[in-house]
């Protein structure tokens, strides 16, 4: 998108309302979808058009969580401490800049903080037609399948942008019942008509509120140019008045990622059983088995195969990796050619290496892992470096917690840790060492030594007829 | 529901027939939906209007193992030994009375067995209108997309009660072809009359059978007054004949669970594709995430987040508590603000405390954690009673079995178990101990003492090249 | 199928296609669903009617890549280097036969790669009636929604089996514009009378290339007979030009086979999220649960259970089993009244007997359990043969591998292995006898003894206040 065209152009965005009809103490434009909050999918396009110093958000309802939320993206934020309606909002913004004397910009976007799906050509469209019909207000319109109940964007000839009015349903006059376009709530103004008309909104509606719409006809009636453009789905100026349309949303937009997926080669059985997250990047040739989720800013490379009921998240995998079942991986690196699960858990700053294997039962915690090695059985791995082709036995565990402090493990390359050895860490294992099975192992192991740390066995013969008897004894006394 | 107006009200639920098209060796009545048989289901519904006395199943296809299965709700039973028809079943509720003398009820609500989505509130819709109108007997109808092949119940003017036949589809006159009421099966009688009729019944139709449909036309001759009424839905009721029908009832029953749910607050994220039975409750503002089953009487706070791939059965959960993926847990207690999982298996009788964290494959069995204690990885934790900010390291398993009695361990508070440490119990280890990794521990420790049970370690230099080659002749030799 | 109609019959299938919408390195017939590639199962319902040996599959791009992959099939591959069209696929079929001299099949049934649905009972159709009419050719016609687009194939008379023509859309006379059935690419025709029109082929069409389709009219021109064959469902005739269209019928494929299993008396909760493969078996009475997959050469008995996220594949299992949430069993045996899970990962050589327990986070391997042995917890068990009534405690490892080779552990009947026990192998563990919680075990243990290979414990008293003072001293001077 070319900022250039978009200079003078500030964004609004409603997000002041509490969602009565969610039943949720969670102000509703922090409700997420798509791994995350209505109001951050919005910013999210609105930033495609201005910088994020240009973008106020109308705050109100909850403001110091949404705000806490929102900050990182670097917006602004106005404060609407009662919420009188769209108009009253905008009101707000208008005192705002009063307030601070920063220049007005010369063209407002006005979107809502719950209508997630917006797309950032949407946006571009609206801008491109209100600067060339040079309008005072350009209204986002959407042809639902059934108008009915909706304000109607009433346009001056059925193939002109020019419009009359929005009207309310009860409004409409009998010829206009059947007016397919409505009026999605996202606007574009010439900021100084827009505010110049503000004040003369009034309270006289069902609801008691100072409406926006009521600007369209005050402009007309004015002799302004107000004009309509039409999004290509409905979907895209849907907002979601309940949790149950919220989820519907979360579906169709994860859903969309999944088909654009399938469309550059990668291939995802039952794709409606996958939660993917939009920013999610995969190769062709790739295959996603059902119940996957991909969340977060992970990218998988091309000749993967990852199982199913595997949740990755933030991570970066290499070609040819194979995910297995149940695998669950966050904020982790794998590298090419790797074999991770079934079952295993890979947690943070985890940097498993090329060809490596990682299995069942299998915990890593801010590891490093050399290429080729192993760790295949019922492993504890945590704060560890190490080295190439090294084998980790069955039940093999890092001690890296004293009750206090966290201590590094460092394994070299070639190194053969026994099943269920327990690494009291500080501790080194040189290269090419053997640690023998069993061991529980609190001094440095020199390379190329073997390490043993266990007691000698002993038979006791016959013990099990003696004890059986005792036993006996025992429970006929209970 | 109010049971004053029910006096003299008794109800008989037929659950005699075979379910030939299920192809299955267990009776129709006993499959399951939403978690528990069909049969089990009419019994709760019919509970709400009178006491589980006053409910009469008519059993006969395996009449045993029917019995056996609903015994615990303490209704009655009769057995229609062969089964020859509706009419034949009801047959042997009057001669079952008779035989016992115990005295009739004045009104007698036959329901099936095999519909079991009806509801309390529809029960009681037929009761007052069988009441209000003074009817011999009330029908329950509905109205369902195309009738053609159903029983049809004729009114006597479309927006009156009275009712002047059921009559099957064949029977249908050319103008009552289009009649949409559809024959339930449910009905409401005063019992005397309908008793009075069920000698006259003939098996003069397609399946020589006793119809209890026949009683209508006879009342109606009579001059009795018969009525409908209208089911709210025709989902209530409807019947199973096929496993795939009743797969069908299961989905639409749990589907309207989590609507119900997410309606109250609760955001359940595909919505569908979580399995909730009907008496689970959430409280607000907890989030569910696609792929859980939340199953039994379990009941979760406010303020949670239950991930995929997790099964909560007979489970009460606090608020502000993570389930990560993959837990299953039955019939426990886990505390607010505990962090449980991924992959935990909370076992029967496990207390989890607040703030606990229980973690990556760690399974708990008659278990007591007290409160902020932490039980991460690898670990089996059965039969322990468990202080608070107490630690279980990696790998720690507490031997409760011996091979014939289970034992007891105890930890106090604030004691560090090393990773990968054995508790061969019973054993108490007190307050503010340690013990270290790897230990094997047999004897008591106590309170701030530290317990070790593992060999000194001994490294033997220059082992590996050895070893090499010793394996590589023993490989040659192969 | 009765091969002894289909003698004189050779099946050729078109295989050769890239399939570039499905921006893929896999060449398209590869592309998998159902389990097994689309090729494959084109060859599976040709092998119904003529042995392999007499199918030819036309391979093109990726030819190698092709015939490695379906080479155990037994077909015959014919070369196709360049991909000119369908006509000219069997110009290169032609050439072959001239090439190698082999005797010409009387007929020649015509396939597609990429069309998996097709069924048995249809080639046979397509044979019986390409017999029974003594026709040059007969080409197989389907009805779908919408015709538009499609080539259709025009009879003399509505209901007689005479053909005219196939007509691409463009091409279609005004009267024409309805016809109803389409040409689905797969044809049957008498071997000479194809082969004598091969060369008359041309490439004035809008691709460029030789069109099988032109012949149809060429043979009536000659006043052969040419007739067709409507499929029973649209469906079976589809093919797939993007990876979104093949998940399709892959889900298709699959449901078919979850109601064909409730049909015989199986239940399967959400029958539509299990992923079971064509070739599974299921008895009666046993009941799936949502979400789980099986997969391969499965059979499964009666009475079993089988929870959710549990993927089993190419495995026999018994009657009365339990198999509980999230076990994933590859290619192993499990016997009657055996509970595995949840979490238990069963690989390949396992064979669980009667009334086994093999339980949580527990990993099999070339494993043999006997009768109602048990091994619940966070075991893995590689490389062993364990008798009846044995009890393997949590944790116990068997070391299996050396570094270089893997080894031998066997275990006796109604021995106690303690918990966190390593058993290093080769060794024998003899029956009845006891391993001691904590014993790392080197040496065999003789039948009713005790082994014992753990340290002896010791408490330091007071030793926690000491050591608090260090790690605090120690925290300070970070």
């Amino acid at each position: 998108m070319d900022n250039m065209d978009t200079k003078g152009f500030a964004i609004a965005i409603m997000a002041a309302g509490k969602g009565t009809r969610l039943k949720s103490k969670r102000p509703k434009v922090l409700h997420e979808i798509g791994g995350q909050a209505l109001l951050l999918h919005v910013i999210a396009a609105a930033k495609t058009l201005v910088p994020a110093e240009h973008i106020y958000c109308i705050i109100g309802h909850e403001a110091d969580r949404v705000r806490t939320a929102v900050a990182p993206t670097g917006v602004q934020f106005v404060l609407q401490a009662e919420q009188r309606g769209t108009g009253h909002a905008l009101q707000m913004l208008k005192a705002d800049f009063a307030l601070t004397g920063a220049s007005l910009p010369e063209h407002l976007l006005v979107l809502s903080g719950d209508v997630p799906l917006i797309r950032p050509e949407t946006l571009a469209a609206i801008r491109d037609l209100h600067l060339a019909e040079r309008a005072a207000m350009t209204i986002l319109t959407a042809v639902p399948a059934d108008p009915t109940g909706y304000g109607r964007v009433i346009r001056v000839t059925p193939d002109g942008p020019e419009v009359t009015a929005i009207v309310e349903q009860k409004s409409l006059l009998p010829n206009q019942l059947k007016a397919p376009e409505i009026n999605s709530g996202i606007y574009c103004f010439e900021t100084s008509k827009l505010f110049a008309k503000l004040d003369a909104l009034d309270t006289n509606n069902a609801h008691g509120e100072f409406y926006l719409t009521d600007v369209a006809a005050m402009l007309v009636a004015d002799g302004e140019r107000v004009v309509a453009v039409k999004a290509d789905s409905i979907d895209e100026v849907l907002g979601a008045n309940t949790i149950a349309e919220m989820m519907h949303l979360d579906a169709a937009m994860r859903l969309a990622t999944a088909r654009r997926l399938m469309a550059s080669g990668v291939t995802i059985f039952r794709p409606e059983t996958c939660i993917i997250d939009a920013q999610v990047t995969v190769e062709p040739d790739t295959v996603i088995e059902p119940y996957v989720q991909l969340l977060g800013a992970t990218r998988i490379g091309s000749d993967c195969r990852i199982r199913s009921y595997s949740v990755i998240q933030n991570t970066t995998i290499g070609d040819n990796v194979t995910i297995r079942n149940g695998c669950i991986i966050d904020s982790a690196t794998i590298a090419s050619s790797a074999l991770i699960g079934p079952y295993t858990h890979v947690r943070p700053d985890s940097n498993i290496g090329e060809n490596c294997h990682v299995g069942n039962f299998v915990e890593t915690k801010k590891v490093t892992l050399g290429k080729g090695s192993k760790a295949n059985h019922l492993s504890y791995l945590g704060d560890a470096v190490i080295g190439t082709g090294t084998n980790i036995g069955a039940g093999a565990i890092t001690c890296n917690y004293d009750g206090v402090n966290k201590h590094l493990t460092t394994i070299g390359d070639n190194v053969f840790i026994g099943s269920d050895s327990t690494l009291v860490a500080p501790i080194t294992v040189e290269s090419g060492s053997y640690v023998a099975a069993g061991s529980c192992i609190t001094e440095d192991v020199p390379s190329g030594a073997l390490a043993l740390g266990r007691a000698r066995q002993a038979n006791k013969l016959g013990w099990a007829a003696a004890h059986k008897a005792i036993q006996e004894r025992s429970r006929k006394g209970c």
